[in-house]
């Protein structure tokens, strides 16, 4: 049984559906009806005019997002550990040109606003040295922790005390909503967020992010640059089809709740093994090499995070049934 | 009736259902069981070692193969209507970090030795002045040209005289072999080329195109440029079994046949209104603004192509009930 | 004796001597005493408020202040023979992060608003075609030709009206401004030109070009990519002090003057053998490969310009004595 | 009296009247005289075959020396207050095409194989994670410390173990050299340096730096580069002729052992108030803003270093008698 990653989960039905009926003619790229209805669609979900494009992957969604709110001569503060500093490849300074990341520290890779003044404090004005654009935040994090709309608020004054701009990678955003049973506009552009990476592909998708932008003037620019990546598909209906199938009846809330709700009866079996609270579909564990290795025995394929740590993330499709025996297994190690 | 551009048309059936049948769990990227199959499937097909990297578009099949083979300060050759050239808004500039495009002529979008050698015999040694590293031709063209695996090869050959190494963009490949009814080794590696981007979009895919290297060495580097440009979707086994759907049974094979027959229907028809002859599944024709209108009012939807041309484009799924209606049309303007 | 190149020429004197005069302590990179009269210099020269910045090849100025004219994805409209498109090893393409250089014709290098628009007009819009950002022309051309300030003029109305701004590479400034006895202004700004590259050094500087904004916005964040480019030099004095001593007493204006009457004398002599009307200090010729080994034979040294034609610089050190043997025997061939 | 920076000093007078010298006719970019003896007159002085350009800054040899050492998608391990990632504006990112900077801690910005080591063991293999291709260290470190050759080699071997190549960034490696007494061989291209920059210009030049390759066949990339960043100056004989005044008779560690002596008279006044050893013409100092203030007052210029802490630096040209009263004021405070 599969803990691995949440990446390694099947597309939902709804989704392989949307794709049986979006395969019809109809005009290539993004020039068709189903693309035409993104902006609309968001729209009404973050109850406020936004634009979106779609794209193929959260690296993708991450860097043409960074790309539009800091010069290739910029910096953009980000965690150590964030996703875009951490494990995408140089994918930033790719798209950005060369923009450099300033690395600031906290546990469970959570930014606050004076870890961040840590680091662009220090910074002389001048031009020898790099200076802050934007503010890049993960939520839920790489750790599954979740920041409230008066945490990303916090951050969100302080970008715009200091004129920058505030990107969420949220790979995990629906996991973090279901966690706060907020609305997805308290947790983005009421709290200072212009730029959302919404993911949906851990989340029972197949190949299809949502670029959020609040600031909807950034979208044109965006666009021109997504062709230039590469990342204009021919057929950009099937990446629309999956993304409209996924706000259809907040199907995508209901499989991030469904993933949170595993996590936290795995959670409930660890006790204190956790790492960190779990507060949406990732689990951290403190477990020895053997006790890992007694997991595994029994079936359960996991991530090992480090020196004693596991992490275990569980998936839209995954239900009682199928989180039951590893947590039993967890409370009996 | 649509003959605007065969990305109009939707997915074959066989790729619909080889999403289904992916759509289970697997390792995350490519590290998949149908991702780990590419490899061999193509290298039977073209019967030598190749390797073979799932992209979602042309123009990053296309980029990507560039980066491979020329340096940042070098240069490609390619024709000035090449699509990298002409429709890819500047991303091979993007993905080489700003290698030049070195332009040749040549009637219907299609190079000759000759016409690469007006290019480079010119170009002084020297660091002021930008020294190609490669040549890119479009097999199909742009045009609907086709080259002859001699031809390719006279190519080739010069290319690897002159120390360049050759990419093909074969975003309509299918149609090329297809039209050429030869092994799909004649019109590649036997014949020089070192890359070829081979479409399947267009050709009745969904989302996946084929970067083949004939020189597998220069894989791995460009799977971390993969990565670093966002490409490495995080279930890629859907992307891996479109192609693989596609080779099963030759299904690439007579898709194209099927397009390309479409438009042999369509060039008969069109007598000496041709601007090009027609060897794949493009039609240009030469038709005053009133037929083009005529036409139009008839309820057929094609591209102007520059004042008293029009672009016809056949797809996969179009069959000679499909096409007769306008076959008609035409040869009664 | 010399006529390769304007840049074989020595410094003059007067440069040498404000080098010394320079070489006390003074503040780092661009803080010095001279760097700070830049401005202020420049703008009564030009009869409006500029920035200027030093640099310290012709190529870094052109390429920073396309930087600050043409986006990443955007495209600079200039000729194909060019400097920057055909002498600067893909410079441009470098610093611009690969905009592309769309290319016009022309005789003589020179531009018309009409070249441009046979370049531009064509250009659909949408993301799948790069769009021009920017125009550059070349004052005097790499072939000697001087735009008069109504040609410029005409080709910054087109810039105006298509939303472009408009680039020129003045590496000949000197000899075009005279050429035509008029005021730099009139030559620049009040003609639509927002950027001057402002070239010094082959007319007598050591290692200074001045890179002029008319819009002086533009100059803060050119000061940060000059620095990001390597090119702040720590001892910024000694750039600033050769531009002023430049200035002084129109010292740039005298050697240019004394260069184009060099080449005037030289046209003189070449009679129907001009390939251009000589308009600066550079004189294209027509000779055969048996007549320029005569003239090499004498001690003449040249350019060979491509089959039949050679190009003879003339440099601001060269009177009339040092050109007349020249004319001599080219009128003698 | 100046102790700010040793860039605001002027340039020695051998090197002024090395400008003098070759103020007359040559062939331009680097096809003259001087720009010929560079090589074997470096490898006179390293005793091994070296490539070296000139360029004007510190900032353009580590950037070009960097290009050569790492692709764009691979990684740099240098100090967190390496000059490369602190002081120069995101320069080695331009010109690396994005590389990423991998930050290691040490005090005094001193590197350790381990502390190299803590940075790189923890990166997994794969496409994911940038993975490192060189190491650069400053010798002498930006806070005047100094590699032994044995310490280089060290870090070296590793270097050559992991696979990696190790630059050197020698703005004051002729201060380095000084204070050991060592031969340069030592201390670069025996202990596993590939390339240097190694800078003049703290030393008394005007504006050249050399790039020294130890691995000559990086030379003929490198020179692509310079020209296509806008560093191949047209009268480059300048540059030459500078480098070669500061290596007749030894000039360049002359220089570096006046200046580094008057660092010692200092290092001395100042006793326990030093933060770091004193080894080369840098001096960090403890005082309290009022003592800072008071030196002030007496005439002295220098850099606060933070908080608490200030720079003196001494320049090439400062004698025991200009360095005398600072040492003096110090003892009093």
């Amino acid at each position: 049984m599969r803990f691995f990653s949440d990446n390694a989960a099947p597309a939902c039905p709804e989704v392989i559906a949307a794709l049986g009926r979006a395969n019809v003619q109809d005009a290539a790229y993004d020039g068709d009806q189903w693309s035409a209805q993104l902006d609309a669609r968001f729209s009404d979900l973050f109850e406020t005019d936004v634009a979106v494009l779609w794209v193929p992957t959260g690296t993708a969604a991450n860097c043409l997002a960074l790309t539009a709110l800091c010069l290739p001569y910029g910096g953009v503060v980000c965690h150590r550990e964030a996703h875009i500093q951490a494990d995408e490849a140089g994918a930033p300074e790719f798209f950005t040109h060369g923009a450099k990341l300033l690395l600031a520290e906290g546990p469970g890779a959570k930014l606050t606003p004076q870890a961040i003044r840590a680091v662009i404090d220090p910074i002389k004005s001048g031009v020898h040295w790099v200076q802050p654009h934007a503010i890049s935040i993960t939520n839920a994090t790489e750790y599954g922790l979740v920041y409230t709309p008066a945490e990303v608020a916090a951050i969100g004054d302080l970008a715009r005390t200091r004129g920058l701009r505030l990107h969420m990678d949220g790979a995990r955003f629906a996991n973090a909503v279901a966690h706060l049973d907020c609305a997805p506009a308290e947790l983005t552009w009421r709290a200072g967020v212009t730029a959302l990476s919404f993911g949906f592909i851990k989340n029972g998708g197949m190949g299809a992010e949502a670029l959020v932008f609040f600031d909807p003037d950034l979208a044109a620019a965006t666009r021109i640059r997504r062709k230039r990546a590469g990342h204009l598909q021919s057929k950009g209906r099937f990446l629309a089809a999956q993304l409209l199938a996924m706000l259809d009846g907040d199907l995508w809330l209901r499989n991030a709740r469904a993933a949170n709700a595993g996590a936290a009866l795995l959670a409930q079996a660890a006790g204190n093994r956790l790492v960190h609270p779990v507060q949406s579909n990732g689990v951290f564990l403190r477990v020895t090499a053997d006790e890992a290795a007694r997991l595994r025995a029994q079936g359960f394929d996991f991530y090992d995070w480090g020196p004693g740590e596991a992490r275990l993330m569980v998936s839209w499709d995954q239900d009682e049934a199928a989180i039951r025996p590893l947590a039993d297994a967890i409370a009996g190690l």
